[in-house]
């Protein structure tokens, strides 16, 4: 059975790690101490067939991390996880640089936007590891079915490793994304995360969160 | 006959003028000078239907001008074009702030985007005009005619005035645009000046940019 660690314990990494048990993978669920109610609770409802542990444990589970933590933090929890841990493997990036503190809806993190991206920070931190960058740009029931948009969207991947590529939009198919467009390096996640300002824009407006953007070319 | 005035000789200032022409509309483009060359080279290539002028004619040329500047210069354009003339008046505002300064692809001008835009500059500096923010998703071909795309993307209205927006969404109509979403005031137009990031690296990755964005929901 294919191995997938999950780093988060809030909404999103419960999402993404439930579809993963549907789909039939081992997943494990990461958090700050392995005694994490969330994490546990979670597992209890999946049957008791996903594993927990700490961010270390989740990465030296096998050769796939989801990152499914807040943009906040998601710097220090690679660091917490270790930096070495992550050498060879392929971290599916969700997290989005967004800053509350201006109040809603958020802003983008100055340092991680525009000429920069958190995402290319990722990468920065752990030098050995294959970061891709995809699904940001949706909710994450979209995320994990695409058709739950009333349709199906674009999704975009952005990284440095063609075969880590490869691998992530292998698991985006099994998510419903079919129309995948690869958009070229990690630099390029510039792009996908500035457009959660337009997300938020279009929430707010229609109060409707289920929807994604389809490129017309 | 109806009568827009266009700001900006540029190709954007050029397309959107001929389709107006070709609408049925009296246009009159401005520029620095009631000279400019390349203004009067147009309007003689659009069989001398279309009138030039400096940027203060077509403030007060009559009730709709649409920005065709390039973000750099648009607010010093409107000065010059005079504050006043633009009381009561619609202004269809296409521009975006590109800041080629760390070069390609350009970055946002970082004091105009995330936690404000080009579009809410327009507003504050137009106090009594009707800024609406429209168009700017798209390259000018798309913008006159939106299946070019390869379909129908989804357009985007931001604006203060009710009314204005109404005017402008007629104008679209007539450009092809079917799928439009008002998303709210003047200030959600930070949500649509920060997808030029992705556009960029959308054309960039494709070399394509005949292509636009819908929202599937």
């Amino acid at each position: 059975m294919k191995k997938i660690g999950i780093l988060g314990t809030g909404i999103v990494g419960k999402t993404i790690g439930s579809k993963l048990i549907q789909l039939g993978y081992e997943v494990k669920m990461g958090s700050r101490t392995a005694t994490n109610e969330k994490a546990i609770a979670w597992a209890k409802a999946n049957g008791n067939k996903a594993l927990t542990g700490t961010f270390a444990d989740v990465a030296t589970f096998d050769e796939i991390v989801f990152n499914c933590t807040k943009g906040e933090v998601t710097l220090e929890v690679f660091k917490q996880a270790g930096i070495e841990n992550f050498d060879g493997k392929t971290i599916i990036d969700i997290s989005n640089p967004l800053d509350f503190s201006q109040g809603m809806p958020p802003i983008l993190a100055p340092q991680y936007s525009n000429s920069n991206s958190l995402g290319e920070e990722v990468q920065k931190l752990l030098p050995n590891a294959y970061v891709v960058k995809t699904l940001n740009i949706v909710n994450c029931e979209v995320m994990v079915e695409a058709t739950k948009s009333g349709g199906v969207p674009t999704m975009f991947v952005c990284g440095n490793n063609a075969d880590a590529k490869e691998a992530v939009q292998g698991i985006l198919n099994q998510f419903g994304w079919t129309d995948i467009m690869d958009l070229g390096d990690i630099s390029t996640a510039r792009g996908t995360e500035m457009m959660l300002p337009i997300w938020l824009r279009i929430y707010l407006s229609t109060q409707n969160g289920y929807f994604g953007f389809k490129v017309i070319r």
